[in-house]
């Protein structure tokens, strides 16, 4: 498979459907996809299979045991989590090619010690206050996006897919 | 309720709980939700009331019988067109204070017909082609935040959401 632009990270997700729409966001986009355990479906939960489709083979993705086993082999790369108490916007970072992009799990977030380990890299989704956050798939989606066209700015990535 | 800086429509949506997904990024914007009938399912179903979780007291919505009905309450307003047919990125659209986006449902898309009719406000998310489409709460996510992105560069709306 040919270097991903990206890399979204899942820890501990617990909603099959989402997690399923997030690797569609991800076949799109040619990013690659890793879930962190303990998860909350099975890998063939049926809601995660029909969310992404038919989609799965064209998937670059990885389970992995734990965050130090992501650390480890993530290794090098630049890691940005996005979280609600995050200071910065998302459109205030400036992503390039490689970026991993680490969203918590749909009832907590991200573990405080990630975010406190690295808060430069901290990213939040300016949203009104009556809503406590977005659905996990959306954050992916929205991010992953503005990534993508900060990248094709950048000149990092064509403006057309390649594989279009 | 004031004005609202967009307004989202989905047209003939048939899953409750990618709907209730639009409408937490709806209320999380400060945005219009829109439903045009038939929909795939009761407005009290219980997929889409839990995806919009507690949120629905916020949310400034309306439910339209057909499509004249939307264009007639939306009479005046700039109305872009997302379908993966489009020529145009939805990133080299300029989204002003006010713009509507609409979104197609889950199986068909928009009619063809509506693009027709206005093919200069037709907009596309670039994705690779191994995927048809990105879920739709996904597309509505991506759209809708880039929207918002322009505007407060524009200073349009402010960088910070006011209720904050």
């Amino acid at each position: 498979m040919p270097k991903p632009p990206l890399h979204l990270v899942l820890y501990q997700p617990e909603i099959p459907y989402n997690a399923g729409a997030v690797a569609r966001t991800c076949v799109a986009l040619g990013a690659k996809l890793w879930l962190v355990r303990p998860l909350g479906f099975q890998l063939d939960d049926k809601h995660m299979r029909r969310a992404g489709l038919d989609y799965w083979e064209h998937l670059d993705w990885e389970v992995v045991d734990d965050w130090d086993a992501l650390l480890e082999r993530l290794k090098g790369a630049r890691l940005w989590y996005l979280s609600k108490t995050a200071a910065r916007h998302y459109t205030d970072a400036e992503f390039r090619f490689g970026d991993v992009l680490v969203f918590g799990n749909e009832s907590h977030g991200l573990p405080r010690s990630f975010l406190d380990a690295d808060p430069n890299h901290c990213l939040r989704i300016p949203i009104r206050r009556q809503t406590r956050s977005l659905n996990l798939s959306v954050s992916a989606g929205v991010v992953a996006f503005e990534a993508r066209r900060q990248l094709v700015a950048k000149g990092e990535i064509p403006h057309e897919p390649e594989s279009r």
